[in-house]
């Protein structure tokens, strides 16, 4: 007999009765708040094209690392699970690749995975019972039988989900023809596109030349030269808030930032440039180009995000065998305080930047990121990412937050996904736990209840709108 | 209509209600005992002088860098709250700056700052309504009406706390003569120094070459050779004593000891007095008058106090416009494993030495702090501080302290403020938090309840009574 | 009068009525499950002659770092509580030393040590008032009483605490004698070996050079050559799995490995054994011989463990005094992330390896630990280890690691103890945290029950059991 699925009303509240009780009347508050998706990784030819996602393996297993990296962590090959590699897509049979899946649904145990998939299946496709090794097939038609039909394309899934505004991000060197597209189509769903620069800006970045080259031919500038380097950058950045773009996104390696004069920067960029330059040159052009980015956003007024601090594809040979972003990026000690000093000492008192930073490193919660956001003007603070974004580690940052920055120096939620169907499960847990910290809160007498209403609104809604000036 | 402002008994408690029950219960024990304050940043002169404390803004506004760098990190200048610069007094009319304080609330939703400031505001003054931008003008008022009325004087106000001991920290270069004015008026409320060496001791200070001046005059001593310079250091020592100092404090960029020869060290004092020496050097210099001061210690008796890890003056305009101390610190990584090596080799296992140890690094507090205050004889872990002085915070610190310390090598609370009027305040906040973890542990079965209720009489008085030895 | 010691069925478990209810059946289920203990640092002579343990201070006091080093944070001498030094064995007269422990129970107030005393003295010894200064002398002569019984002699109590397996560690230069007459005597009992090459692997050991030379007797290889040396280790992992070893244990002070070719690897060796080597070159020797143990595991099957990140024997005077392994040892930061590349790259994709971390830096456990272990198929999670191994540090391990890694990319609990009569105590609290933590995702609506039934029945049983192929 298969078990059945049930989403229970009180999901992630404590189970406390006087805290469940207060944290209930926030949810309600904002449970039925149109989304804001200033942040994430969908893919914009969805909506562009509007064409069906295809199969439960394509839709939900090949492109997403959360679950195939924990599927690969015990000894299942991402062939076997649709994911593609450099030698072209996976052999696998979809069906099969899904039953994988369906049997180890175990492991996922205790992860946000499977929260999200738990709202998906109920909330957005009505199963009644879970997936399980038994279930595997019946899963797997009725995804694909959904899928095919016209409800559950990305235009129709995109006006159910009520998405107010949906950023997807892109390199300088894209075309945007989707955004042109969905733009042309009169479509009325608002998808922007935000502006992430690493490709041309990363020297270590394995298609840096050919990125650069391509950069040059679409903006038409020089971009053999600094100052044409600098002019190409406005000029893509101009082009990108024609189709939407409100924001930058850095995702480096560090948090390092730095102010060179600008002989010193232009002769840095000449060895960038020219090859041969060493691994702390790449890393300082990196950290001067924060610091562009800063200078160039009080110009256009695009809102920067720093999303620093992985360690990208550790594992060599899933790196050489499948390329990149294949669940493989790990996190690694972060220090802001002297990185983003040069930054700071140059726009850290202006009013009218605001700089959106980003961790996965949570011990600089408290000491670091909070201290920093409640004092600098320009600085805000992103919600938990990533690894973080999860019931614990929501919860976490705002424990470890709250205190020195406030509920007005953060930003609301980021769902931050490629896993489109994720959204409204992924926004659902951020307003829950939101809701959950606040009744805490409140149950402890150390907030009104009126305030708590005021706040879970503000993070759902304005605070996003505001720092993304939606 | 102007909300209430009423404290609930319960505040700070768990919601569960057999742990509130108990937490109740045990902080019954201790609501009422004397405060030991026994570090902390009040001005001397309030109680040799007993004079009024002027206005609202003047109170509570321009001294309270957790309240301006709150509202300067939403772009509200400091010029505008009060706060003074280098080029004098702040501009601000009294009245408005706290209208902006006032209006500007929710900032501090979840800080603890909305808990001090409601305690102040409720059981201090008496206020039935909230502060917010419709009462700001009553408040103002009142405020300064009550300031004016001598039941609101500094010497009024610390009995009326019930204060039993109030320390003061001073440089070596302070005459204390608001310490001796105290003295010799026959009030019998007992105030006294502690002695702050950092700007006689820190090369970089900007006024490092003319407090070494003060110090040679006010000791007596040529503070120009190393032999001079540590007489100069006990002869104040002394002095202080007299003025009732039982303790030394020591506030470094690291926690950085060092034990080097007599000559090493006194070409090391050689090269810091004709300057021109560089920044390791000042650094070893400060690392090796760490074990100098220890070393003193083992002698006078001083309890040390170590205050590392702060990136003092991080703004660089803000220290050029307005100086010092405005709320621009940021913590950094601490390493006490390896920077207190040398200090410990020499001293680590005496039994007449206390060195009392804080952090704004909580990742050290189970890795690194509880391990060694759990094993040698000299050191007991300070309260959680600044940035940590918060309910989460000083949970945080017990939860992640008392497996491997226990309680008794802890030493109670250290309000650590210039903000008078909060100490009862920060004391019920330390001693309401204490309580709901104790209360914790006896509703897990993990403590029983008459050894949690000796527990938090020794951690509201015993513990800081003799590791200060008051 | 002395108070009554009477342990609470619901100890561990949360106050909150509906977690605890949970709490409380999934715990029934495991509650009396046979115990492994796959890693731990019980000496087999007792199993081997099965003699008496001798008196109270002998058993609890003398072999307990937990316990006297926080008597000695307290100024009491190790001298007092019976710990020998190198100058023989503690001249203190036994009931003294007990007496000493009796009437400073205070100390251990919220610590395990307490937890595990608790049980010691309520569920194996039967006492039923509490230890205090009033009730030492009782103890202490009931203690001899039961320990000169059969009923407490080694194999008895090993039978009654239902010890399904229990791993001693031994150096390669032990020549598991001990072993060898358990086997030889017919006794059913599992006790079985781990082979910890430390000695013969850190050139820093003091013993080093005089382990060596035992390595290559015991072994009959020319240790003095790098691949004789190699050759030895293979010779004596072998015997070790005759004794019924299953995994290996490395404890060094980082993480550290590298992946040297051949012929620098060679050189490094012959530095190291003519002496004169520097620190980097102990450091990467050390590094190195992870690797090769890894690729030894790839032949021969055994686990590895890597216990990496303490600073040992801190304090200098107490180690010249007394030793090794005094409780003196000090938790550093670690970083997985890049210390474990070169051992990944070279085999983190094999599925037939088994690679166990710790850590005593619980910033590593959402950051690296959970990542890596997450994805890598060779790397699983030991439990919270030494002065994390409580119930607070449990509970943060499992908070903190889940999201990322989920349940079955950990291994269970080890107790890792020399104090053999806690280890049913240390047992139970694991049981007793992991039902409480999976209660707590019951009741708030992130795991359904049987789900969380049968993962505790996994992490108390079939994970460890897997893990270390027992």
């Amino acid at each position: 007999m298969p078990e059945a699925l049930k989403l229970n009303e009180d999901r992630l509240f404590s189970s406390d009765p006087s805290q469940r009780a207060i944290a209930r009347e926030l949810y309600a508050l904002v449970k039925d708040f149109p989304i804001l998706s200033p942040h994430g990784h969908t893919d914009p030819q969805w909506f562009a094209d509007n064409d069906s996602f295809g199969n439960a393996t394509q839709l939900f297993l090949a492109p997403d690392h959360y679950i195939y990296r924990m599927l690969y962590s015990q000894g299942i090959s991402m062939d076997d699970v649709g994911v593609g590699s450099k030698a072209g897509p996976s052999p696998a049979d979809a069906r099969t690749a899904w039953k994988i899946f369906a049997k180890n649904q175990h492991l996922f145990r205790g992860t946000p995975t499977s929260m999200w998939m738990g709202y998906v299946f109920d909330q957005i496709m009505g199963f009644e019972v879970k997936l399980s090794e038994e279930t595997a097939d019946f899963y797997f038609d009725r995804i694909g039988e959904l899928l095919a039909s016209d409800a559950y394309r990305p235009r129709a899934l995109f006006e159910r989900f009520n998405i107010e505004l949906l950023a997807t991000t892109e390199s300088p060197t894209d075309s945007l023809e989707h955004h042109q597209k969905i733009k042309d189509s009169g479509w009325q769903g608002r998808v922007v596109t935000a502006y992430r620069p690493d490709p041309v800006i990363d020297a270590e970045h394995e298609d840096f030349k050919s990125k650069l080259k391509v950069f040059g031919e679409l903006s038409g500038e020089d971009v053999y030269s600094w100052k044409g380097y600098l002019r190409a950058h406005r000029n893509r950045r101009d082009f990108f808030m024609t189709m939407g773009a409100t924001s930058t996104d850095h995702g480096h390696p560090t948090a390092k930032t730095a102010n060179l004069s600008p002989v010193d920067a232009e002769a840095l960029f000449n060895r960038i440039i020219r090859g041969g330059f060493s691994l702390d040159d790449a890393e300082l052009f990196r950290a001067q180009m924060l610091t562009e980015m800063a200078r160039m956003s009080l110009d256009d007024g695009l809102t920067m995000q720093i999303h620093p601090g992985a360690f990208r594809n550790h594992n060599l040979k899933v790196f050489e065998t499948y390329g990149r972003d294949k669940g493989c990026d790990i996190p690694l000690p972060t220090n802001y305080v002297n990185d983003l000093k040069p930054l700071l000492d140059a726009f850290g008192n202006e009013k009218d930047l605001t700089v959106i930073l980003f961790t996965l490193d949570e011990t600089s919660y408290a000491r670091e990121l909070a201290p920093l956001a409640g004092h600098y003007p320009i600085l805000k603070l992103g919600p938990s990412w990533w690894f973080h974004d999860s019931p614990e580690g929501m919860t976490r940052f705002r424990e470890q937050v709250t205190e020195t920055a406030g509920f007005y120096n953060t930003v609301g939620f980021n769902d931050d996904t490629r896993a489109f169907l994720s959204i409204p499960a992924r926004h659902d847990v951020a307003r829950r736990i939101d809701a959950n910290f606040l009744a805490r809160l409140v149950a402890e007498h150390r907030l009104e209840l009126d305030d708590a209403a005021e706040t879970i609104k503000d993070l759902t809604y304005n605070l996003p709108k505001a720092a993304y000036k939606l």
